[in-house]
């Protein structure tokens, strides 16, 4: 395992000597909500209004943070973070990509910038649907680094 | 929806009013992954180690993070949290729950710490299973405050 | 001087004697910048998008994170905090209101919360007004504590 | 608009690609305050003491958490920081200069360095002068990269 | 131990039920270095300047940031802050008073104040001392809450 | 002094012209306490628990704030940190080793990592033992960078 050492302790494994590439990761997660809150969110019978770009931001921020949130997680430069977040018949489906040129990958960041982004999102909703979860928060695609591409199987 | 106004403009909403009573929130949610990862997590041929521990900690702070990545949530005392991960077979279970006696619910700090738990779990598995996954993120119960008792249909 | 004491040095000063009574500080500033800029955040021509939505949260968030950025400043319950910004004939006006039932007033808060604002849309803006500026910070209005209600002179 | 793709929506634009070459930016700006203070501050008759110290590290101190206070700025290596104040006739004018070599500029974190020190300042004097104010945050001047040297107009 | 369960793991405990009183913690500790330094911060043959300034204010800014830096620790309505540093004939000494009122001691963020307050002041003299060390982080004194006062012995 | 300029004025000294070369910092403390304490940590009689896996991740969380903590530390890129934590007869020793390839040395990283550790280890015990202290917080080594190598003497 990452960041574990023989005796199974817990230590920041050394990526010093690790060159700086081009590294993108790309991850995906969904909010399941009601019909009602899609509804409110895409805007039928109330102002539009800023919830969906709240949770969006929040998972821009959220890729900031991941060194203080995560153990283990090297500081990285991130020098690019999209957040996208599509209502769909059965909740939002949120998707994070993640740039950067630095030592080490960036999924993590990815990861963390979509759970956010569904928690700012639920806390939103939460008045209106107490029971919205979030599911299938997974990388999709890692570019970059020594193990180069990888992508999730269909 | 909560934090936002009549133009759909995003607010903190004003709990100044709100009572101080006790509140406790559980939430809870999921690590996907293999059976390879199971084991190594349960000690099979290798020390046991702090990969568990290290996302139980994970959670317990991000609680007190919950401010800084939920953008409209409120500055909480939180006075108690216990995150349990039990290992099962085929996943690693998360449940959080969050006490405090102030002015609004925990139940965004309990989410939160239940994503952070798995977030970095993920993080010390993502070399020996890629596609690991967060699922069922969700509130379980919630207790206190004006609106009372909460608790998931099954 | 707040903060200091007979010699001069700096402490935090000890409010834990003081009641907890509800305390609201408004605080305003604008930021200056040209005709071109106003008509795009209008969302003449272009997609109205984001720009004030993202600084509003900016300035909202920025409340809950004074103590980290005023040395001196007590962390305090911050119970609401709306941010408004008026797109004027020569700049954009911002005004921050903080609410708590606490111990010590919030007109830091406010303050913190129109900077950041300001700060955060002159982010967006600076490809298109690098001499976009910030003037006039300062508080409106402050209510609740021993002192009672101060309002600034017309 | 930085940071604003095509539909309006807010995103960290990526910098992964740009050079890493030396940057360097100059901000100001201007507390306004009362004779009183400004003879306060000048040690007319008390401690000269820790005030214009604490603005100072307090403007140091925010040039580092830039990238948490404003959404869409990236995480950068701060390489260099100073914070000048000068007290008189009718305020005090504060002068931030930054120096990175990274990618991107370093304009907001000379902005944040001086609000922060300016909303610093204000806190230690708000009891004397509950309507001191903050003006005038701006760019003087920024060095470095594609666009190289940019000076403010007289 | 506190913050851990029966089977060893970690939780912050709750302290939800406890009452609210008045608490103040006093910790003390001391940084050793050479007497060149001690001349330089007591300003012989150079300006005095920052350097004890600079230590205090970290000192009483990490009392803030305690619950970010200790895992378990509760976050705690911190209602004032002094940390006294004198220079004596083979070091420095520190001293930090924290006083709150609220559900929990101080005595972690009076240590950390002491210990924010020495490394703050090893990192402005490592150029000179580079075996400057810190010693003796201790509490002094507790008081307030359930188990009442505890003094050091002599 | 390092950070002060001639006036005695704080600033952050600026590195962007230093080379990025590989750094090495080693720094150990103490923490002193009972042999009652020492032999829970042991697992003598209860279970041994996460206390030391707590102190060995709050230890390699705060080499990563560091910047936050200590005021005129550059933020700096940390690729690796191992934490070691040894019962011994009289205490705990703690060692921290961080390492990174940047343009300034992380000696305050190793400094700060030991002195969280010390202090989250005393939080866990301070129930049992509301004396123990933490002494000789110090750097043993530093290697890399324009200096070089750096050893204690005996």
């Amino acid at each position: 395992m990452t960041h574990v050492d023989s005796r199974g302790e817990a230590r920041m494994v050394d990526v010093a000597g690790k060159e700086i590439t081009l590294r993108v990761a790309v991850a995906a997660g969904r909010v399941v909500t009601t019909r009602d809150v899609l509804d409110l969110l895409r805007g039928r019978g109330v102002p539009k209004g800023d919830a969906l770009g709240v949770a969006r931001l929040a998972g821009i921020m959220a890729a900031k943070r991941t060194p203080d949130l995560i153990p283990l997680c090297h500081p990285i430069a991130i020098h690019g973070v999209t957040v996208d977040l599509t209502v769909t018949d059965d909740g939002v489906d949120i998707q994070a990509t993640v740039r950067t040129a630095d030592r080490t990958g960036v999924e993590m960041e990815a990861l963390t910038s979509v759970a956010a982004a569904g928690l700012a999102l639920i806390d939103m909703i939460k008045a209106v649907d107490p029971a919205a979860a979030i599911d299938g928060v997974r990388v999709l695609r890692k570019e970059g680094g020594k193990t180069g591409l990888w992508e999730r199987g269909a």
